[in-house]
């Protein structure tokens, strides 16, 4: 397939780049060293002062530390990409590019920690001992069902946000394309009929998120690869002992019990958000057909989507999103993430609660309203920075308004505040480029690009 | 006392800087990001073709990441300076003040990882949890006995260089100065008799090393709060139950069974290496009076040393030591632990031995030696950068040596890899300074300099 080609591309440039560069971050100084005395203020003698305030009051080490802005990114490399349980080593890469654009988009200090840790136990044990280390921790690529009870126990026992990504920051971000969908489409979330096909972290994320946002669980149906969840699919009790979370929706969801497949969930809902496998032709044209009038269709699978977007059109779909770069309207995390963290770090909050991301993904959805939205413009990309700033700040917003931030700021401190923090890391950038401290890339990237 | 001063002022600089700098090390990136196209390398789609590659062999994270390059300052705060167990948050200062040294004197990067771990099993753990993200882990202000059982099982059970500064490092540079002031006294260390002060981490680390480097257990004697160490003490038993390191220090040294104190241990003694408590007036001229003729006297404790140097010059020695900046003949683990680091990266050891040591530790006394070695010159300090590379590469070739190496490479590829990569850090933090992006310290520091 033609649009695959772009793809082996850039894996040789991963490769020869990773290994040119040796990596994505590195650390540096934040403090002037003038000479060695300035050691004497920064490390030992010093420093114990430092030490001693902080020994008398714990919450000080976000005062007196980078610990404020500082966040991990842990896996277990239990599901990284679309590449299955390849290990915590094989992780790393993926980690460091998160990290990369933590810091690029959002200003966070993120570290990459992929651990070996082969039970759901011992990942939740080794993200509590780290706790002082970080004010945040993004989980990453974590296997489901398991990445719901990690993400349940540590929301519950740290007091620094904990947020995995591929659940919340992915539900965020379909969110508020949903959102514009439906305004183009004349729709509202409270009186849609929406369906799900897949049931992993994103699409169970999401449909809790959703609920919480105003969708009535009434009108939803997940699909899974043995047909559509309701209470009394056979494999009901397995799914209680096996997967909770997927349990509950199936409580909560498809109260008349549609049985069959995804062409049977599908007749006469207005909204289909596919997350299940690389397509094409996983969802068909007359899948399409049999929805609502004008529907709206997420079609989420990488590299992949489930059909292509052109194809969906020709069905009738009014509104498509996928999760790639090179179609309108890409559901991508890195305009959700790496400012929802910027505005818990402000607010020095304690987690990032469910009606925080929702308030987030409002705010991005406002943004491109404002911009006009349109069947193909229903969500920010990355080149939209000033909306950034502005999630920041609703998150910190948001925050202390349910008594979830240590700081007390402004919606103007926090958008002053964000903005300055994600200029400078863009600035640095620029500087390191400018510099020649950061290399050019090979050669031969500029000819074949 | 009048040298306590500039104390005062370093801890309220230590306070007021950590404050308006927010820390003291930040992460940036190492590659370009010229466009949101170059996301698409570092991180999905292209990043997958590198988890891949790394999945196929785990030892390519080593080239693929900034693994090879990344260490955890890994402490569970029980001992932080002479602060004792204030815990994990309060200990993070130091750790950051740690993590800038090595990035500015070894160009390694360096993460501060505070955890909350109640016994020596839960941080064993985590360690070993955290090898697949880093490339060398040092520990740090691990509270004594704990210290030496987590690195003997680190050491043994992981597959990346464990480092216990306060242990290794600190005997490391003890035994590099030593080299020189026996030679300043004409002693060599195979002939001297070697009084220890003080038996926690770091003088029964250095005793251990100063074993494997050719001194005779025979001619050493260890003392601690109760007097000598030696097989028939009392507290023999308890000793073997509660410090095994201890207990076999007793079982090895000290054959003839001196009991008594220090003055008992010190008669006819060679060198003194003290590393007990805060002086001044802990060691007495009358105690130094009972030593062999012209005595090497190392007096370690900080703030305040043992006995002030003056005093012990007075009393006859002749080569004297601290672990102060503002004394002659600096005991300063910073001139040694960067570069250790630097050439069990470079060289991807899988451990740092003993043997690793004793030739830095000679390797350093050398340097100063073509210097030209005198009673107060008897080891490098932070200023003498050209001899950090040498150290690197010492470090690198010795593990090659040993068999301990993942790399081969010969000692002028390590010694240009190690200046390249220290000056490069030199180099950014001093552009990071002149741009601005490091602001100038508050105006007041200038005029209290």
């Amino acid at each position: 397939m033609d649009s695959e080609q772009p793809l082996d591309e850039k894996s040789r440039r991963a490769i020869e780049g990773s290994a040119y560069y040796g990596g994505k971050i590195e650390t540096v100084p934040k403090v002037p060293v003038r000479s060695l005395d300035d050691f004497s203020v920064w490390y030992t003698p010093g420093v114990a002062a430092v030490s001693r305030a902080i020994e008398k009051e714990a919450d000080l080490s976000f005062e007196y530390t980078n610990r404020w802005n500082t966040i991990a990114v842990l896996t277990d490399g239990s599901r990284v990409l679309g590449l299955g349980n390849v290990g915590p080593e094989a992780s790393t890469p993926v980690m460091e590019g998160k990290a990369l654009i933590y810091k690029y988009l959002g200003g966070v200090d993120a570290i990459p920690i992929p651990v070996r840790a082969t039970t759901e136990d011992k990942l939740v044990g080794i993200a509590e001992a780290l706790e002082p280390a970080f004010g945040g921790i993004n989980l990453e690529d974590i296997a489901s069902p398991k990445c719901f009870g990690v993400l349940e126990r540590l929301r519950e026992s740290m007091n620094i946000p904990v947020w995995h990504d591929d659940q919340q920051g992915t539900a965020g971000v379909i969110l508020a394309a949903l959102y514009n969908a439906l305004e183009v489409t004349g729709r509202s979330l409270d009186r849609s009929k929406i369906v799900f096909f897949g049931s992993g972290a994103a699409n169970i994320a999401t449909a809790r998120l959703l609920i919480g946002a105003g969708a009535p669980a009434g009108e939803i149906i997940l699909v899974d690869s043995k047909g559509t969840l309701h209470a009394e699919r056979e494999d009901i009790d397995q799914l209680l002992l096996k997967n909770r979370w997927k349990y509950e929706m199936a409580l909560k969801t498809n109260p008349s019990k549609v049985k069959g497949g995804l062409r049977e969930a599908l007749k006469g809902a207005d909204v289909l958000i596919a997350a299940s496998t690389p397509g094409p032709d996983i969802v068909k044209r007359e899948d399409i057909a049999v929805m609502a009038k004008r529907p709206v269709t997420f079609l989420l699978s990488n590299p992949v989507p489930e059909m292509w977007p052109d194809e969906a059109k020709k069905a009738g779909a009014a509104v498509v999103a996928t999760g790639r770069s090179d179609f309108p309207n890409q559901v991508n995390n890195s305009v959700l993430f790496p400012a929802v963290f910027r505005g818990a770090l402000d607010a020095r909050a304690k987690t990032i609660s469910d009606t925080m991301v929702i308030a987030a993904a409002k705010e991005l959805a406002s943004f491109s309203r404002e911009k006009g939205v349109s069947d193909t413009n229903i969500i920010p990309n990355m080149l939209d920075w000033g909306v950034f700033p502005s999630v920041a700040a609703t998150i910190g917003e948001e925050a202390q308004r349910e008594g979830l931030a240590r700081k007390s700021r402004t919606r103007d401190e926090l958008l002053a505040s964000a903005r300055i923090t994600m200029e400078r890391a863009r600035r640095v950038s620029s500087f390191l480029m400018e510099k020649g401290i950061i290399q050019p890339p090979p050669q031969d990237w500029e000819s074949a690009r």
